[in-house]
């Protein structure tokens, strides 16, 4: 067994903590990673804090995860050690049900999540990235190219994919109008992946603050969404509103900018229900409210190699891992620009 | 100018009685029609008692028109005196707007309806169907097949068009599994086109009593949509849903039954708003919930030649105009099998 070292929750109510743990050795088809970066995701706090009612702790959260392979089993024919890699948020798919079959394993009814999942290889809980290593089976496991950043690469794993993927699923590219809801972790990626697709991008925030920095990560266009006169200059004009506000808030704003047959997609889910949308703004001009949860591994590949070719990280602030207590309450504020990312060589507990 | 009769609301609290008005003489591109008979939506009711709060009185209602072509214009090129057409929920558009030029004139943004709507042409407000004739530009004019029954293909107009329209444009065909929520006037209409299409039809209904003629209409399975094991049954393995209910009801328990990728498609407008849809029901599966209305003119004679060439008619009840305030009130119970059609011939007042 492999000795790990992380942080860990270890109920609802208290601070991540010091925490100590054993990997599995590779097997045939595992691929074992020393941890560089991880990227803190707000869905970390959520699980942390057991706000989605499914914690099973100790808890090692973390699915941003950038490392070094050190080891692999010997069915393992993509990756070599030394290799730059990562693995985002799932570890593990049935392999066989149509969604796995068609490379969309984020939607196998039975997955294995990075963290706070059941572990089906290993047994107990799987933890997560907040720790000195990790062993994957290789399907799970991304080339990361040397063009990039590694710490910045991390929260590609997961805000990066969960962007990218509505965006290509919905055939975004030159001559669309594209909205982003919010600049958070997901919007800011959300702004740079649309406008490297070649969209005409507007982001909408609710903080008149922000909208130098949006345009500086690519936004053709800002509007402020409580500008009511603002939005309706907007009106029926958009192929695609990409909506990353996963408070609960009145979806019709956006809905009524979409021009005919457009799509407002969700990727978060709100804590409370949004307000009931109107039926009549989808029914008179034939759009649609849709969902879309991160992405199956090919298109992470894609996803990843993609950001490669045209220069795309997160902006990001590193933290040693000590701080994530901090760094929790700061993201609750929205104070970061804008994911922290834990340099875990701050374990001081190097891998034996 | 046309001396016409009708039958006209004159405010929402009384019923419709006689009521006579000039329809103008036909224009260039006009074909003057005799109506042989008028479709009853649950529409009508809605405007003439102002539910909707746009009502001008006084309403003729009527937007299910099927009659006999007695004189055209100077340009009409494709009609011919004598010829059995049809005339839906449209009688004017922009036609210069992106969607007047793809062909779905239902999303103009400035649509003249067939009533109840600003008339451009003569000025005032238009006057529908439950009347003795009707002047209409040549573009808003169906061609009706000898094959089909006269009366029983007037519901084609909008209960069939409304119905047709999102089954196609969500490519529907053999393989797909479809499901068809209310068996009312739009949803028998559903049920038969979406068996004459080839896929395999589910009929949801909360009334035992539909389930054998649901069978009859074409469906291949009926579920009690209030039996919750009977709907577990069919979780995650239908590609579309066409929900034809208008009254604010759950629609979670019908995402849930979607494939990956799946839509499930409003046609009807609440009075009050359905409760809020569950975001992760969509986030988890890349479901969609959307919304269609009607359809364009060129779609609307597609599936005109559709219902021919399938022998696909509504199923109606006759009744003599001077019925039309009684069959409300049994609309209003859900006391038809599936449509009203009025017989014009019975207004009793030949046109001069």
């Amino acid at each position: 067994m492999l000795k790990t070292h992380a942080y860990a929750a270890h109920n609802a109510n208290s601070n991540l903590t010091p925490f100590s743990f054993d990997r599995r050795e590779p097997r045939a088809n595992d691929v074992q990673i020393d941890i560089l970066y991880c990227g803190v995701c707000h869905s970390d706090l959520h699980q942390v804090r057991n706000e989605w009612g499914s914690a099973s702790y100790p808890i090692v959260p973390g699915h941003e995860i950038i490392g070094k392979v050190t080891a692999i089993g010997s069915a393992v024919s993509g990756f070599k050690i030394g290799e730059t890699v990562g693995v985002g948020c799932l570890v593990d798919s049935c392999r066989t049900c149509p969604d796995c079959q068609d490379n969309l394993e984020q939607f196998c009814n039975t997955p294995t999540f990075t963290y706070n999942s059941e572990d089906k290889v290993s047994g107990g809980t799987t933890y997560g990235g907040y720790s000195s290593r990790i062993v994957v089976d290789q399907h799970f496991v991304l080339h990361i190219s040397d063009k990039l950043d590694p710490a910045a690469a991390a929260p590609l794993l997961c805000a990066g994919i969960t962007t990218y993927s509505p965006l290509r699923h919905w055939k975004i590219g030159k001559g669309d109008k594209v909205g982003i809801v919010g600049l958070g972790g997901l919007g800011h990626m959300g702004v740079k992946l649309a406008h490297a697709m070649g969209a005409h991008v507007v982001l909408f925030t609710t903080s008149t603050s922000k909208i130098d920095d949006a345009k500086r990560l690519g936004a053709d266009e800002v509007v402020i969404s409580k500008d009511a006169e603002a939005m309706q200059q907007h009106r029926l004009s958009f192929d695609f509103i990409l909506n990353t506000v996963a408070a609960a808030h009145n979806l019709d704003s956006f809905t009524e900018l979409l021009k005919r047959d457009g799509t407002l997609c969700l990727v978060g889910v709100p804590d409370s229900p949004h307000p009931s949308p109107s039926v009549a703004n989808l029914i008179f001009k034939r759009r649609q409210i849709a969902g879309s949860l991160i992405g199956g591994l090919k298109e992470t590949q894609e996803m990843l190699d993609f950001c490669a070719e045209h220069n795309i990280v997160s902006d990001i602030e590193i933290i040693p891992i000590q701080h994530i207590n901090e760094a929790y309450e700061r993201m609750l504020k929205s104070d970061v620009k804008y994911r922290f990312v834990i340099d875990i060589s701050t374990l001081n507990a190097p891998n034996s």
